[in-house]
Order: C-alpha cells, then structure tokens, then sequence
C-alpha cells in the first residue's frame, strides 16, 4: 500500500531558498512577526497530520466511498474523525485573518500544507477546499453582519462552504443558468432550481453547510450580467449567528464518479430555500470569480499533490521490483535480477515526475507567494504586479500541473505494470483521481481562453510582461555564472520564443478570432514548459554549499533531464500554434462521422 | 448512455479501397472461393452483433463485475448468453482453419471483426482473445492427438483457452518463473505454482478452459532457456477427447481492477494439475511467443476500438451539447448557445481521435494483411517479407495503438466535461479500459525495446527497410500526383529522418547499450506516427470519384489534421532520442529521492 511522507526537504529548499518567502513575507507587516521558525513549525505539524492521518483513509475512501441515503451523505470511515482533528488543530482558519478567527498565515505556507493534503487525501482535501474558497468570497463582498455570521464558524471548520455554480445544462456557459430567486417577505430570497456536481454540497462532517449559489433575480438581465450570488445556510441562520430549522434545500442524489470517490458530488434542489443576497444585485459572476480563482490555483495544488504522491509510491516499487538486468550488465549480481530503477525508459519515466513535481512546486508556490503580496503589500505598485502576476500564472498553474498530474500518474502507473493496474497498490486511484482536476473549477481549455484570450490578448498582458520580464532580468544577472549557462541559454531563447509567439497570435486573432481558440491549449502547455523552466534555473541558482553535495546533483541532474528531454516539447507546441486554425475549422461539420 | 455502431464504411475504405485486401486475399489459394460479398456479409453481421448484444452489455458489465465465490467466477448479467450466440454464429472459428472446425476466413477480415468487439465491450471481447491465441500456439506446435483433443473445441468455442505467464515476482522477466512441472507415471506432468493475472483464468461461460502454462521441467537449465510450455485443462481430458474430473487447477482470487472489470483477472493456483508438455522440452518460451505475438497485435486492436468508441460517444456528445457561441459570432442563432463543436479546441480533441482511429485503423489492417500473406501465400518470398513487416510493425501496432488509444480516450473524456468523468455517460469507463492495454501482453517499454533492440538493431530490420522501400515507392509513385503533394513531401523528409535516426541510435548504442534503451520509447512514438502518416496518405491517394464529395473531404480534412497538428510530434521524440542516455543514467540512485 502506497505511503505518503510530505517532501518537507525540498518544500523548504522551495520556499526559502528559491523563492526567500520568509525574507518576502517578513517585510509585510501582515506577517512581521513570522519567521523560519514557526514556518518550519507548521510544515512539520502539517506532515505528520497528513502522513499518519488522512494518507491511510485515502485507499480505504476509495474502496468505500460516499453513500446517499434519504437526502443524506455519509462520509467513508475516519473521514469524519479525521475532520475533527483538522479543526481542533486550528488548520481550517489557517490562513483566515485573526479578525475572523483565522490564524493569519501567510497563502505562501498554506499552499504547501495543501500540497501535502491533496497528496495525502485529494478526496477529502475537498471538504476544506470549498470551504476557503466561500471565506474569501464572503471577505470581499458580504455584508458585515453576512460576514460575521457565516464567515466565522466556517474559518473556525464548525460549517463548510460550496461553490453553487453548475446546471444540468450549464457548466462553462453561466449565462444560461435557470435558478431563481424569488423576493421574500422579509428581505430575503427564495432560492429555486436544481444545481449539480456541487462538491461537499451535503455530508456529515460540519454542523452547517453554507452554499454560495448563483441565481437570477426577477427582473434579471439575460446572461452573465443578470446572475446575483446568494448565500443560502443548510440550516437557516438568524442574525444573532443562531442555527435555526433545515433550509429548503436538499442533496437529490450523488454522482457515481471515475475518481474522488469519497469526495461527495452531490445534486442539489433549491426548492424555496431561504437565501441572503450577497453584493450587488446582477453582479455575482464578479464575486463568484473570486472564489473561483481561489479554488483554481488550489486545484493546480491537487496536480501537485497527485504528482508526488504518485512518484514516491512509483520511485519504491522501482528500487523494489526485481526485474531483468541492465542493459549494460547485472548492477546487483547477488540478487536473481536488477531492480528496475536501472533500466532506462523507468528513468525517464521516474525522472519526468520528479522534474515536474519539484519545478512546478517552484511555480504554484511563487503563484501564492504573488498572492500574498498582492492582499498584503503596503505600496499599491508592488499590489498591482503581484496582482498581474497572479492572475497570469492562476490558469498556468490550474491547467498545466493538471494536465502533467495527468501525465505523471499515468506513469506511475505504468512503472508498477500490472501492479499499478489493480487497486491494491493505490496507484490507479491517483491516476482516476486526477482526472478530474482537468475538468473541475474550468477545463483546460477554458484556462487556455483565460490565459491566451482574456489575460493576454485582451487585457494586453501585463502578468506576461511582469513575468517575461523577470525571466529576462534573471538570465541578464545570471550570464557571467558558468554553473547556470547550460539552463540560461535556451531560457533566454524560449522566453524571446513566447514574446514572439504572442505577437503571432495577436496580430492572427485581430483577423480571426478562431486563431486564438485553436492556438490556446498548445499556448497554455507552451507557457507552463518554459514557466517551469524558469523556476527549475533558479532552483539552481538557489543551491548553495549548505545543501550539500548529494541535494546539489540530484537537482542539477534533475534540471538538466527537464531541459533535455521535457523542454523540447516546446517546438511541438509552437508548431501546432504556427499551424493556424485552418485545420480545425475547415471541417464541415457532417464531416466528423 | 454511449451507442455503437461498427465504422462499416470507412472499415471497408481501409479494407477494399487502401489496402485492396480483397484482391490482394483472392490471389491466394486458401481464400480464392472468398470475396467481397462474403466479406461483406460477415461485416455486416459482425457489425449488427456488436452493436445489438456486445454495445449495452459495456456498461453494466462495468458496474457489476466478475464476481468470485469458492473458486467459481460468475461474469456479468448477460455475458454468458452472449457468448452463446457468439457461438451459434460461428464467430470463435471465424480465422481458425475448416481442418479444425474453423471458417477459413482471413486474419485480416477477422481484424475488423475483432476491433467491433472491442470497440463493443473490451471486457468481453478478452475471453474469446485468448482463446485465438491459443490456437495459433497449438497449431504450431501441439502434438496431433493434443490438436485433435483441444485445438477443435476452443475453435468451436466450447472451451476457451488462457495464456499462464507471469507469477507473482516476475511479469517482464519471465527467466525467473518458478512454477514447475514434475513427472507423472503416465508421461503426463503435474504441474505446481502459482500465476497471477490470468485474463480468463476461470468463468462461466465454457464447459471447459484450457490453460497454456509455463513452467520449468526438473533438469531445466536457469533462465528463459529452461522454460517448457504445458496444456491443463480444467477439465481432464482423454485422448479420446472425453472430458473427466476436475483438474488440480482453481482460481484463489480475482484482481480488482482499474477496468475491464468484466473481464476476469485471475489467480490461478497449480496444485499438482496434470498437464501435457506441447512441444519441446525447455523450449516453451518460444512456443509461448507465437501466442503472444497473436494477443499482441490483438491488443493494438483494442486500442483501436476503443479510441472509436470515445470518438463515436464524444462527437454525439459535441453536437448536442449547446455551451456558448463560436468566437466567430453565433452559428445557431435559434438555440440558446452553440453546440461546443464550433469551439477549436473541441475540434482538435475530435480530429485527433477520428485521425489516429482512421489512419490507426489502415495502420492494424495492413499488418493483419501481412499476418495472411506470411501464413497462405504461396511463395517463399512473399511470405518472408511478410514475416519481417509483420514482425517490425506489431510492436508499433500494439506500442502505439494502445498509447495513442489512452490518449484518445483522455480527450474523449475531457470533451465531456463533467459529464465525461461520471459512469452515466460511460466515457470514463473507455479510459479506464484503455489503461491496462499499454500494460498486457507486454508494456509500451518491451514493445520499444522489442522494435529497436531486437527487431532493428539485432535483427538489422529487414522490416524496417521492407516498409521503408515501400513508402519511398509510394513516395516516387505518387510524384507527380499534386492531391498528394502536401502529404508525400514531408513523409518522404521523414521517412529519410527516420533511417538516419535509426543509423544514429544505431551508432551510439555499439558504444553504450543504454542508448538504445533511453531511446526506444520515443524512437516507438516516432515509427507510429511516420506509420500513420503512410497510411495516411495513401488513403488519399486510394480516393476515387465513387466515395463522393462529402466522404473524400473528410478524408483529406482530417488527413491535413494529421500532417499539420499530430505529425509535428516527431520533433520531439526526435529531439528526445538525440538527448542521448547520459540525462537518465548519470543521476545516482540515492538522488531519486
């Protein structure tokens, strides 16, 4: 059965030494009395709560999963013990502010404690998951007396938050969502429609469930700019913050699903529950994209998280399988075979997760670091490019580290051959569990409009220049350091390569508008190869003699197999954006079959 | 719920129009009395079983599964009787010669008719599989009375036959088996071990399973040298072909699967069982391959067939599901939104599949064609040219096929959305059937290491350069033809890269075998898609005035797909494969982490 130990090594090398987040975040006032030490602290706690507790109720939630009964979700074995130690260790407001309840910590840290959830458990991450999501929505735009109500027993882990966003005919297209709210006699709304795929929207961890729902009012516009956000409690809530009697609202049934088995899908039927308008009326899309953006980079987190839980339980059976001998002549004469670690296309295999789990941890982490900058940063310009950078890299990080967590476990499942196959090894529910993550809080391609079509073209990209910028000024100071030349060169390259790229897009899309629908996906994984490129040289540009020697090669080893054989896929990508649209859309319809 | 319906059109374009089977076929004696109408007939009845009885048996053998109960195996709800009807219609002999009870038809019609299967239901379709596998293995080197006694009812499909390799600590490395086979007082062995992930070890739906096993006599030398290959049945049976008590053969147990959990994987425990040594002694392992290469080229048919399955359910899907409009403007003004096929993206998704499945499809006929050539024609050096492609392309057909159909089924899935990754739409099920087919029968790496080490480093590749010299013709051939133009232009630039390349490898790895190993997975993925672009054009070429304007569109639209969007892929296998070996063997094994 597969283990999980949190890569705390190679977490603190990421955030203190590449990325100094303790010398970042301790200029902000916000977090001036942090340090090393209590970060260090935290991470340790973390990885013990995850390693010995949520990582054995992974295979068995699995095996169990959720089940539905009379409109209720029970939860698989342990899930609900283990969510009572997760709240009394204070880790639901971990990163809420004190005002709150919250612990105050920095998103930086928080991001690695939910690596090592999702590794640990991605099923029951979940339950949290929606629950920060909802804390920051209700932050920015609810009233004070919404705020103090809700917000706080959900920071406290007492009820858990929802996204309510989808319909059986709706998911990408908002604008076509049918829910209603209807006025009631006391300043309230009646919810009414049906929504699905809510995560968490029922089960028997919380006392409350506080579902944040998206609906029309009656004289709504059509479309995306007629929709109002609602908070709409399990259980009503009184002013006073007292639990009253059960809201209209109710789980119809949940989803028999792939992965994530034990990560409640439920149906839910809104039928005139009690709702508080929260925001402006007609303007809810706005406040629920910041929850939905919230929720993005945390599933990039899942892709990470499923990435190194996968590697660790692959890179074991590799240097414990026993299976023909090196092509260059038996490495272990005294057993019957060499484990299969010697053997080549299991290398590149090993080393393809590895590469993409300790760049990418490099990238997500920098992306949460932009994060705290941006909600914390005392002078507006730093605000603004943290801000830039954050939502430029948020669809980079959401839709790459899940397409390569794809990726990834798929590997390890291979390396495990027929093991990997079957359920007894925990491997192949990595691989079903990530399928998700392509899908859920936005496909890939919808992350790849984002990036290319809203973030870029339209927007006119500031987070790129910000970040091209970066790049650029990295490889200028890096230019007389022969230990970087190696990574800086076809950096350098790259980086004029994508400015190039985009100008191409750019001046094709003013033309077609097809041109930056059929660039997008290839532009999304081109940028999230050489983004990681970055983040790998300054990886080796953050080794120091401290590290010692064996810590140095295996990331310069690592380094050097990204660049060679995960980089180029670059070329492949820029041809297929150079192909153009034409291929696609030249097709009549009645021709597909 | 996903339908099926068998390709028959484009099937039959492969079949008659690109490869000409039926000419080709007609002029050898043992298929002379064939011809279109019957080939026809049998498609077309072929076609009408699979979608009306396999089709929705797919779904809800997926939910039940094979269950086990003291020893017994009960497949799903409606397996049996199908298999029944299978029978009936005489499809298990449909290849098997008339001597044996069999209906003579060609391996390369029997291919189209084994994709439906498993386009149908992978699940079932495994059953009938090994049973075909068995009697290549007979046929070749069973003794009369052994043929007499077994080779007849699997082909008439009362009994099935399974293959018994691997065991518990050696899948790959079959040099390590343990199970042995002692003397028995009436030249009869007993045979005792254990083997693991027997597909069809043990069901309901045969009166009798005859297990191929390999195990080692007591004087066998250590190694794959020492490897001897037994009949036990479970069943005992005569000479006289009388079946008797039960044989010390049972299933211990059924894996639990990622997929295919209709078909049962299991383990089989040798108890002493009486078997029958079949061939030579100590020669068993070559025996063994004859049966191998058989499942192996069938299991790049399965990945052919489920990549037209997820194709078929994903394009229903794409033309039905309205969610936004075009960025072009509205395309249907009248609905609300568009239906996602307008969007590039989800045109990208749809091409690569109907472009891997359609060239694929060319492709796995092609080298079933050869299968005949090699076995019926009836001169010595037709059928050794024969013999070279086939044994070149199978591991491409089984490496590729089954990689690209994992691929596929990903998009399949993601076109879906939400939709895709729960069991209702049964798309998620395609992708978790696809998972174990890079896995059986030898995974993607044994089939790269298999094409390149031994095929055409080893053997000096009298198939590579037999299929080389036959793009090259076609290449001269179709010169001065200007349809054809865009496509011959970079195959012929590919093909010339595809010599160098394996020149290149060929070189390095004289000095360090590890070359050849760090590049046969890439070196693999690059033979596909040259091989695929061959078939490719020469299906353009094969468009003649009768297939209409709309068929022959689609045929050139998805053939400028390929060329412009898949084909670039080989850029980076082949900038991978000149990495070299040094990136993936230099780092220590403590530096994995």
């Amino acid at each position: 059965m597969s283990q999980y130990a949190a890569p705390l090594a190679d977490m603190r090398f990421v955030l203190f030494d590449v990325l100094e987040a303790d010398r970042v975040l301790g200029r902000l006032p916000a977090f001036a009395e942090h340090g090393r030490e209590i970060y260090d602290a935290v991470l340790e706690e973390a990885a013990r709560f995850t390693g010995q507790v949520l990582a054995p109720l992974n295979p068995t939630g699995d095996r169990e999963g959720c089940t539905f009964e009379d409109g209720r979700v029970t939860t698989p074995a342990g899930f609900k013990e283990a969510y009572r130690q997760f709240v009394e260790g204070g880790w639901a407001g971990l990163v809420a502010e004190p005002e709150y309840g919250g612990q105050g910590m920095p998103e930086t840290i928080g991001a690695a404690i939910k690596e090592m959830l999702d590794s640990a458990n991605l099923s029951w991450g979940n339950y949290p998951l929606l629950s920060h999501g909802a804390c920051e929505a209700l932050k920015h735009v609810a009233e004070d007396w919404q705020r103090e109500v809700f917000l706080r027993p959900i920071v406290e882990g007492r009820w858990t938050g929802t996204m309510c966003l989808t319909e059986p005919h709706c998911g990408t297209d908002l604008g076509l969502l049918k829910t209603r709210a209807e006025p009631g006699p006391d300043g309230t709304w009646r919810i009414v429609g049906t929504k699905i795929f809510i995560t968490g929207g029922e089960h028997d961890m919380a006392e409350n469930i506080v579902h944040l729902v998206l609906a029309r009012l009656p004289d709504a516009p059509p479309g995306t700019r007629g929709i109002s956000l609602f908070i709409v409690p399990k259980f009503k809530v009184g002013r006073d913050g007292r639990m009253g009697e059960r809201n209209a609202v109710h789980c119809g049934s949940i989803e028999h699903k792939m992965g994530i088995k034990a990560s409640a899908t439920c149906v839910m039927n809104f039928d005139g529950a009690e709702g508080y308008l929260i925001g402006e009326p007609h303007k809810g899309l706005a406040a629920m994209f910041i929850m939905m953006n919230t929720a993005r980079l945390a599933v990039g987190l899942q892709g990470l998280g499923l990435i190194e839980r996968a590697y660790q339980n692959a890179l074991a059976y590799a240097r414990d399988r026993l299976q023909m001998r090196a092509l260059t002549g038996p490495k272990r004469p005294d057993k019957p075979a060499d484990p299969i670690i010697v053997h080549p296309d299991i290398r590149r295999m090993l080393l393809t997760q590895k590469a993409i789990a300790e760049g990418g941890r490099a990238l997500a982490y920098y992306a949460y670091l932009q994060e705290d900058l941006k909600q914390r940063a005392t002078d507006e310009a730093t605000r603004q490019r943290a801000d830039d950078l954050v939502s430029f890299l948020t669809p980079i990080v959401k839709g790459v580290l899940t397409e390569l967590a794809n990726e990834c476990t798929y590997h390890a499942v291979q390396i495990l051959g027929g093991h990997g196959y079957i359920a007894e090894w925990g491997q192949e529910q990595l691989a079903r569990d990530a399928r998700i993550t392509t899908i859920y809080e936005g496909t890939t391609q919808i992350q790849a409009l984002d990036l290319l079509g809203r973030k870029i073209l339209q927007l006119k990209g500031p987070g790129l220049q910000a970040f091209l910028a970066e790049i650029g000024a990295f490889c200028e100071s890096s230019a007389g350091n022969p230990a970087l030349a190696e990574f800086v060169a076809p950096l350098g390259r790259l980086a004029k390569e994508w400015g190039e790229l985009t100008l191409e897009i750019g001046a094709k899309a003013q033309r077609n508008p097809d041109e930056m629908g059929a660039a997008a996906v290839d532009y999304l994984h081109y940028a999230g190869y050489v983004a990681i490129a970055y983040f790998w040289a300054r990886e080796i540009a953050a080794l120091g003699d401290h590290h010692g020697a064996e810590f140095a090669d295996a990331k310069r080893g690592t380094a050097r197999f990204y660049f060679a054989r995960i980089l180029p896929r670059t070329a492949t990508h820029a041809a297929a954006i150079r192909a153009g649209s034409e291929v696609l859309m030249a097709m009549p319809e009645a021709a597909f079959g």
